[in-house]
């Protein structure tokens, strides 16, 4: 296994472009990710019931399975803009199958931003002419997919005799019921769509579906798959590498939340279930108000017990211990002997790890992902949308 | 129907004090409701799975619902404390029974604050002793109640017949699954205790349950309702003035919510069902992201959306009218014309009120309660446990 540096445009045969169509002012807002060859694709979706016009137009697209481009713009989701918003999500996958000749039904196509406003389609007809010489094995996209996102996220590894490479955005309005965000990711392993769509499942379940920024389900965001199909590989070989890759993405989104100030993780142990451990390692990062203790490196874990009992999971309070940086604060349901001070310090550290052992079945563990909320959490969503 | 001036105290036969045990440091922060006879009383409790231990004591107390004193302390919450916490709380029971010569099964218990910490049991009983004296007819208990609250939270009314009375507390962890603050309501209303309970249920239902502050239901907190059943109503007639008084309440707690600048309320109407519209107006007012751009004056209405899809309700999205001070920004699921700058300066005022009507079904209708989110509550829930 061996990391490559150009995200998405690392597998043979893809490139891409990013570059600023005009949505947002002076900022790349507008990708298109580009394979040489008609690939085998897959993709998940928001379960937010009001879904932005793209996930409807990729829907449809991706019926046969198969898909060459996705194009994808920032700034504006166009979400919420009735039957005016898919006349425009359509017309983009025409003018982008045009200048690069190929069918408009292999172009997919998402947005993300601000709900409720209208494409500049001018802008995007002007922007679209030509780009297609901008395609390249650079991976300017990952900056033109950002929002609120404060670094880019890729990733690219070569399994040998494989590779996946992907790239993702996050930060605001991340509460995985699926995958609210965009995560767009490309291979060479040779796999049917569905095959693809079973392994993009599974990895989706235990990496995106386990990240929470702010507990508000987008109404955009999906994660794609695409294969070029290059590459001999046994569906088991690829599912581990897309978990690697899936969790990589996820991680990458948690930290860079909005406002965030460091990663948080929550493991659960020992629960009755697997699904009970899920529920309740989600509703311990969803706490608010664990997320602003984390912020104020205050090992306040009351928090964590109170968000236990509302995760709605049956578990025994006397049987709990808490440790957060691998320091026991709670033996058996109440707080055990330990160095504040200390704590607090360890708590400042970029990632935060806490563990809940609920003592009550071996084995039923699940972690999920999340960031402390800062005043730049409040700054940023009470001032996005002027 | 005549306001009162004295909280709780207003009607006849209750006595309360509000004082100093020494949790707080220079707060009041201990508080006695004592009624000269024996009550009539009625309770209900935190859905969180983790209950503090005064709810166990309180639970077991009032098994015959009967009762003649609650005890209330702030800045511990008693709650996360074993076997210790419930050997505590009943002490208390105890020494404050044996202060009023009263049975200790007569004594209800209610903590708030801090989870995790025992009280300091050696203050609280040096405090109980010859507090008998303190009590009066003037309402200091809703001072010493208080937490992160910034103002003092009672109604007293005179429905000519009879007189109900009530304080609370609210600001933090609210996030009713039931009732995620404390609110003590005094009445002279003749019912049983099984009739209170009833009726209790019922306005519980439309008022404290229709509050959202940070979707973090609390462990410890409760709802209590005493009669010392002086005088003769119809049980129709209670119920009014219990809703109206809980609804007061509840609007006062959400209005005072951690940081909040301004109270905010949502109404949802002609949904699919009535439960339909309760679910959908509790994701609205518990979305970070909507109160956040309440926060910034902002009719980011593209949340309100989000936040309808997230509520897993069935809508046609094509069909949301969305209004915000009575001015529409939404018609049939896309922006409508709006002055902007006008609106913006309507959200500005003490209370907004938005309405979301989805044209689906006539007369099911809800009102949730909430406010919104400002770099205070990140202040305090960042700093409170240190």
């Amino acid at each position: 296994m061996k990391y490559l540096t150009n995200g998405i445009t690392s597998v043979d045969g893809f490139t891409a472009l990013g570059m600023c169509i005009g949505i947002k002012k002076g900022k790349k807002d507008f990708a298109i990710i580009y394979s040489d060859s008609l690939c085998s694709a897959a993709a998940v979706y928001t379960k937010n019931n009001v879904k932005g016009a793209p996930l409807y137009v990729t829907q449809e697209h991706l019926k046969d399975g198969k898909a060459q481009v996705i194009v994808i713009n920032s700034g504006i989701a166009n979400a919420a803009t009735g039957k005016l918003g898919i006349k425009n999500a359509e017309l983009i996958c025409k003018l982008v199958a045009e200048e690069l000749g190929i069918k408009k039904s292999d172009v997919l196509i998402a947005s993300t931003g601000v709900i409720g406003v209208q494409l500049p389609m001018d802008k995007i007809q002007k922007g679209i002419k030509g780009c297609k010489d901008q395609l390249k094995k650079a991976n300017d996209a990952a900056f033109a997919i950002l929002t609120t996102d404060t670094v880019k996220k890729e990733i690219a590894v070569d399994f040998c005799n494989f590779s996946v490479g992907a790239m993702a955005k996050g930060s605001g309005m991340v509460h995985p019921n699926m995958a609210t965000m965009l995560c767009f990711i490309t291979t060479d392993a040779d796999l049917t769509s569905d095959e693809l769509k079973d392994c993009l499942a599974q990895s989706v379940e235990e990496t995106f579906n386990m990240i929470s920024i702010d507990r508000d389900t987008s109404t955009s965001d999906m994660v794609i798959l695409m294969s070029n199909n290059r590459k001999k590989v046994a569906k088991e070989e690829f599912q581990k590498a897309l978990d690697f890759v899936c969790l990589d993405m996820a991680k990458k989104i948690a930290a860079d939340g909005e406002g965030a100030t460091k990663l948080i993780e929550v493991t659960i142990r020992n629960s009755k279930s697997k699904e009970d451990s899920k529920k309740a390692a989600k509703a311990v990062i969803a706490s608010n108000l664990v997320k602003c203790a984390m912020f104020g490196n205050d090992p306040n874990w009351g928090r964590i017990m109170s968000a236990l009992g509302n995760s709605n999971i049956d578990f025994d309070e006397s049987k709990v211990d808490i440790f957060m940086q691998e320091v026991q604060v709670v033996k058996q349901g109440v707080e055990t002997e330990y160095d504040w001070e200390n704590l607090s310090a360890l708590l400042k550290q970029n990632a935060v790890a806490v563990i809940v052992d609920l003592n009550l079945r071996n084995g039923n563990n699940a972690t999920a992902y999340g960031c402390d909320m800062s005043y730049g959490y409040v700054e940023i969503n009470s001032h996005y949308h002027t």
